[in-house]
């Protein structure tokens, strides 16, 4: 069925019954505006994503179910970087009109699915015809004590710099679904990432976290972020960079920079954070209890500026810092 | 100046340097998520809308500053049918490379110029580059006391139906510019449409309206959906129906239906809401203390449909309900 069958509201009204209520809403989908209760002496986070055809993602490399759950995603990775408990979400879709109802329909049951891992209602958005290509628009709403909200701008000169996960996967994804590859850890990685919420609410609600961002863009690229707003700098190690044996190998194949793809791939959504060098034991033991592995892999300085060291102790100048839309590569 | 020179992050400086903060922001544009505290014993309201080049708008027919203004005001005017207070906005746009930063300059200063208006903050979004034409996704979020929301689905039998200003205008205005007409007050009202606030707000704090809606996608189609979820009818007495001289001329002159345009035109941005009798003469002050005429134009019935009276006593029947994205034309 094309979606110019079914119409605008039918294809809300088919959205709208798959929706579980969480906690929070008093009125979802279906008025002009969604009705909800903030919780007691918690403050809102909110922020939005825009995912594009031909920009973010490619149709023929992505299937709806795991892009739906990519456009949720990414925005929850960004309440996940403040410390916030996701809640609410809102969806807005421009559809070329001849693109097949169950492909909507797979997508919606991919972003409610991940929705539903995060207690996350999806309480409004807009639906209309696109003259493009698809065009996703989303809003995530968090909450958290205002005291527990952990920013970009609060690092200090002499905290640990760290880092969850491993970085790099999700580039070397998006390069192998390029080259025809359809499935792996890598793909998987870049189609479906996993936005690391618990362990940002973990960091944020023990104190722990004394700056946190999302690696979106690229370690180099974030890390700045956070340099330029907390007015300090840092010194990598490179030798401590997380990434994977897949990613050292394909780059060794290639004759590349094994630290390219760590430093500056994106997409990574992984946390990147700092910390007290005093509670770095408390941190290991906060994210090991949600499973997430993490690495110091440098420090906060006062001087200003970003130093990088490479395994054999000698300073490393990257190629580029991450991706910059617009502005195609941002050199280092 | 292009945007691919001055880069993604040097046209979110050169927003955010722009944006005055309002009250309940705590952090604005720049981090992760923005920062919000929701005032005391106030619920939040939450919609969003997007604009997208070649359906919303033509950027032959629009200046930057009102596509500005309107991409907010179509999100104000839902906050407004639910009267609340607008308090913050989420921004994304899915922007052409090659368009001119000029353009987006004018662009945003208008967004603003609007927000100002209304004590809006900008307190996040996205941009990002389309492979398409421009798109523009807004988020408003407002406030308002639980007990004052108005929904769509709270009208009763014997409520009268009433609207605000007249209608018709923006379609009119619409046609006017497709053909070369540039200015006057229907091509103003399609371009530069003022939402209702402080009438949604006025009839909500003083409880006058059993039900509300804005006019967007035609005053039919609009009621339709409070007929709908309220489980009433209504009759209309076309009689009644407020439209400017120029909808009556233009209509006359094109040997057309004279409520075609107001009944099912669109893009009103008026609001359409229901009252108890015995509070009309209330209902009229209160939206004279703020200059917006009003107009009772027909009452619910406990039968459910819709039912038309043309000014000569005889049933009248619509040739369409209104605007339905996909679905190309709803009919009657």
């Amino acid at each position: 069925m094309k979606l110019e069958e079914l119409g605008e509201f039918g294809f809300i009204d088919r959205l709208s019954g798959r929706v579980r209520k969480g906690p929070g809403v008093v009125l979802g989908i279906g008025d002009d505006a969604a009705i909800l209760a903030p919780a007691v002496e918690q403050v809102t986070l909110a922020t939005a994503d825009m995912l594009v055809e031909g920009v973010h993602f490619d149709l023929a490399l992505s299937d709806p179910h795991t892009l739906g759950r990519k456009s949720l995603a990414v925005n929850l990775s960004d309440l996940a970087a403040m410390g916030a408990h996701p809640r609410h979400a809102l969806l807005s879709l421009a559809i070329p009109p001849t693109l097949p109802v169950e492909f909507l329909d797979d997508f919606t049951r991919g972003f409610l699915s991940l929705a539903g891992e995060f207690n996350v209602t999806l309480v409004g958005g807009d639906t209309c015809a696109s003259k493009g290509g698809l065009v996703i628009s989303v809003t995530a709403l968090g909450e958290q004590h205002p005291d527990m909200v952990v920013r970009r701008s609060t690092a200090c000169s002499g905290d640990l710099v760290l880092v969850t996960g491993s970085l790099g996967d999700s580039s070397l994804g998006l390069e192998l679904l390029m080259q025809g590859f359809r499935s792996g850890r890598a793909v998987e990685r870049h189609l479906d990432p996993l936005p690391r919420v618990e362990a940002g609410i973990r960091l944020a609600e023990a104190g722990l976290a004394t700056s946190m961002i999302d690696v979106s863009d690229g370690l180099l690229a974030d890390l700045t972020h956070i340099l330029d707003l907390s007015g300090v700098g840092a010194r990598l190690d490179l030798a401590r960079l997380p990434f994977s044996e897949e990613c050292r190998h394909h780059a060794s194949a290639a004759g590349r920079d094994p630290f390219a793809l760590p430093l500056a791939g994106g997409e990574d959504y992984e946390l990147l954070f700092t910390a007290l060098p005093e509670r770095e034991a408390e941190v290991r033991s906060a994210l090991a209890a949600c499973g997430v592995p993490v690495t110091v892999i440098g420090e906060i300085t006062a001087v200003g500026g970003l130093s990088l060291t490479d395994p054999g102790g000698k300073p490393y100048h990257p190629e580029r810092l991450g991706y910059n839309h617009f502005g195609a590569i941002r050199d280092a």
